[in-house]
């Protein structure tokens, strides 16, 4: 995740946005097929280095102006006029935070996949294991244990359906040049835009440079699937708890020690999960605060979404990374379970837990 | 809106709630049918002082308790132990909420659709009215000033959708008893959840009463109508300043005056959607920070939830009115629209932008 | 605290504004005495429709509008031109908030005294008593159990110290007129200032109407308090857990209980801190949010801040009145910490916990 | 100020803490001289591969675990035995933050000193140049130039002092052990603690590895200061628009140009302001929502604190230095400001402008 949003994956996206921009302009006659192949070749083929054009850019206030300036004065003629055409550095900035968003997308997909398969087993396994249901940290009436984790595993289905939706509304072309009207391509726009979109592998649209709902929409649903990882991670911290002691974490080597006790097994995957979750709701804020954004391009709003929703990824990748390993070692006590039941004294009678198991685990088919 | 979610419409639905739980409950043969009725008539000709019965809730922690004492004390017999079988006060309080946001979700989706209605018409007007573009709070390029009419109204269009789509999804019976297994119904559990989801109009749905992640997804999605709102409101804000004047919100008598100076117009109807954008984010975050909640009911976080989400439903309405007022009356100005421009001295070559208010008009299809 | 913030308590507030502004500016000469005992003399009498006045207030965009106009109204000559001379809308309503929080500050400094002190006392109680320390919810090794509760006060103490200063500081008088430079007063401006600010019990000072940190640090001087008193109820609800039952909240009559289990003690004081930790946040963030006004007076983000400020305070009260009561009623179990900290096996060595329990406490004094 | 969070300033504050935490201990003979002094000259000479420590740390959940047992495995006999004596992971982390916020507290002030001196001199320069004031976006009445300087002065000096006030009381040593009892260490720990806060250059204080108001109250302060910049850049911002034109940043080499329209001059000082103002209050969210941690170090909670602190600090440097270089160099328009007002027909009574500007000015000293 961290290389999907690297200094180095950023260049490479926005080096095809250039290469494939001059494609799409070459094919429908806008400009000469040997500039458009000179700027691509270029592309393809320029050695940048990272740091300083990223101290470029951050003087700039955006990565596109030094960029087509050192790919310009390594042009001639045409090419050099050509490059860039009908762009603008917010087209360059947005449409490398949608390549960066799909592929985020499978990176976090998969994790969320592996944790919802874990779950769905164990919670199949342990549908019918009577167990002490617990509201307001109170000892209530008896679930089966499995009904708890199929509610995890709802949450987190549900939520990675709503992320995937997000993306796939969200996550398309800009392209629209200095105010978003496409100026300057002759009446071909539209089929530059076509061509730009497929190439890059992108949904077509119509510019949204200052329509940010969609980008919200992202940053909410990778929030909310956060805070669905964080609820399985503060059930098992609390079922974890010596007192309690019905289920752990699985032992990883080098994790969760202390430097004062040898002998503790701390819940660090849960609290890389529930730290996520902290601060996940600020950064999406962040993100809302900026939604009423200026005319044509806004002043602050814009520029503080793409970080505040590359740390979302990042939260939301170390989040999932961390409840998966969680997920597939997760040790369950059945004796500590059973004990803690017997001590509650509210019988054994867990209703309809294993049909409501069945249910949950069905709707995400 | 304050009706959706007045004491009122909250008792009428907790009622509702009993009253057709117990039908359902007769129905499958779980109590009599002579006990039901008792209930069901109780609930319909019950006069309840709302502002006791709100001191009780308060003091308990919900108001389901209060309430089903209330009840029982005025029934006899069977009635009196068939009253809130097999529920729990959470399954009162997370319905009301659920038919209250159904309520709520009419409402507002009218505001919405007088808004992007009146916002295309003027979109289409103005396609081909050049006018100059602002990025950076700096003037830019021309654009056609019905383009970011057309923004405007696709970015509320684009939210509209998300949020009839949330509550959809996530505004959902909830009836699971106190641990949320559905105990203490013979097994005819999901049958008679369903007949109580079909009387009270809501989809059935297991019990998702630590899973929050669908009242998330509602609050989320109306903290992004309302940035979008703001969105408008920002720039039509902007538009109406002294040096610009290009549009100007209608005037309306008691409305936008000043204490002090008789002469002004103030945009209050954007004072008002902006305003509500400044709190919306902060109210998702007090949902999201609640969605790691604690087994099988949170102690706080489920707490926080519903004064946050009827908030937020309160300010999009408010901002959506304000707003709607304002799309239907905006006072365009052409000549200082044509001023502008010809100060910014950029030309008049407004691009695709006509062919682009179509292609954005048309999304909301 | 909902009656200092009560539509009452406004109005109560307003009028002495207008009445204590007339005697100032008569005092300077500015305006006759006979009009400004007849302004004040109408101010003590008038009785005004709150209901009526707030919906007329929500129509103009703020209070004094419709205030103003209703008292020039009931007044004629030289008085009714000497009314709210030299005053803006904003100069009452922030005027009006600065005696509230003020008014406020009183009542929840008391509560948070109430805490501290019976804190205090249950430390030092428990200072030396032998307990598992915790720490990421797993057993660590070995506290006074009077430690953990003098952080708790040592937290809460120190919270209320930053809080009585943030009030003094940031609650005075708010004196500027339309654009904030005091205009129309023949120089006497600042007199009139220092008298108002004497009638009114405030603090003068220069004009701050769209220089808001003063508010936000109340703000978030307001949600750290909160945070402090969740952190005490975290720790108690899990003290209460019913593995571990080293404490719990004293039994409240009609409070704590659950509609379908009798038998359960919910830590119902500490839900509603805890749900006031979870709100808080979110609340500071629209008034931070708020912060880059625009101008002399900004569009949505001083609109913003009253709602929510009064919101810190009433979720303020709620805790700290919750937590007093938890705070001088709590049942402490010492077998049970005692039987815990054998289970935990690692000794009774509880290090220099009594000599640090006096050293907190002694940081308040 | 990336250098004082830098993972190289994170290291060196970690060996200066296990460094003067031995001498301490050697001081009051709890450990041998030559024991302490074989740390402290590993300390000091150790090279350690940070990337490969970073990734260690991240394993292990804190940096102490991995760079103790480095250490150890550097010492023989009684010196690897003393290492780290009484000391606990956390211990190194809290006071590892407290040095980079006192490092950080220095940077930030000298710039905020810049601005404050800048704009006091802006201020009474234009003190009594007629200008219009704007309310809600709108022409209101004329103020003085320099009072609306002024009052952003006030706004940031005022926040400056808050800020050091509670970097003073907040940012002290931790120092408390395992389970924050300072066990182990023979009745002597206060005398360490003293002696360690000392030879660290910070106040000693009992430990508050739990009890994190402090590091809120700095973290609100932060984003108190960031918003007093944003005030400032918004105004500039409006300034400088075209219709407006009061106002305009410097032109920076480098800064502010556009990839597609090379007229421009754009606020990107004031964007930067304003990003870092729509940040802020997400980052304090995380760290307010972490207060109610959990016993003796809460799970979540406090991991996120280091990581939010650091980015209200980069933010508030980032700001502070770009509002700086505005101030110094604020280019205004005399011209237009006599237009502008003109334009606006509210004749030019100015008030007290020039009294008010002392006067804020004043209250600085």
């Amino acid at each position: 995740m961290l290389a999907a949003f690297s200094d180095a994956a950023t260049l490479r996206h926005a080096l095809a946005f250039e290469a494939e921009l001059a494609r799409a302009e070459a094919a429908e006659g806008l400009i000469g097929a040997e500039a458009a192949e000179a700027i691509a070749s270029l592309c393809a083929s320029i050695v940048i280095d990272l740091a300083e054009l990223a101290e470029e850019a951050a003087l700039a206030g955006t990565l596109a102006i030094p960029l087509v300036a050192r790919l310009r004065a390594a042009l001639t003629g045409e090419a050099a006029k050509a490059l860039h055409k009908g762009a603008t550095s917010q087209d360059v900035a947005d449409t490398i935070l949608t390549c960066q968003v799909r592929t985020a997308r499978s990176l976090l997909g998969a994790d969320l996949s592996r944790i919802t398969t874990a779950l769905a087993a164990l919670a199949q396994r342990h549908a019918a294991t009577p167990a002490i249901g617990r509201t307001l940290l109170q000892d209530a009436l008896p679930i089966g244990f499995g009904l708890r984790i199929a509610q995890w595993q709802a949450g987190i289905a549900e939520a990675a359906i709503r992320f995937h939706h997000e993306v796939e509304t969200g996550a398309v072309l800009q392209f629209g040049g200095a105010a978003g009207t496409r100026a300057g391509l002759g009446g071909k726009a539209a089929a530059v835009s076509a061509r730009l979109a497929a190439a890059l592998g992108l949904p077509d649209a119509p510019p949204w440079h200052a329509r940010r709902g969609g980008t919200a929409g992202i940053a909410t649903a990778l929030a909310i699937a956060i805070g669905a990882l964080g609820k399985m991670a503060r059930d098992v911290s609390l079922l974890a708890q010596n007192g309690i002691a019905e289920a752990r974490e699985p032992a990883i080597p080098g994790r969760g020690g202390s430097s004062a006790m040898a002998h503790k097994r701390n819940p660090t995957g849960c609290q890389v999960a529930l730290s996520a979750s902290l601060r996940a709701p600020g950064l999406v804020d962040g993100i809302l605060a900026g939604l009423p954004a200026e005319q044509e391009r806004g002043l602050g709003g814009w520029q503080a979404e793409g970080p505040a929703l590359a740390d979302l990824f990042l939260l939301a990748a170390g989040a999932a990374d961390a409840m998966a390993t969680v997920a597939e070692g997760l040790e369950i006590d059945e004796a500590a379970i059973a004990r803690n039941l017997t001590a509650a004294g509210m019988g054994n009678d867990i209703g309809e837990s294993a049909a409501l198991v069945a249910a949950l685990l069905a709707q995400d088919d």
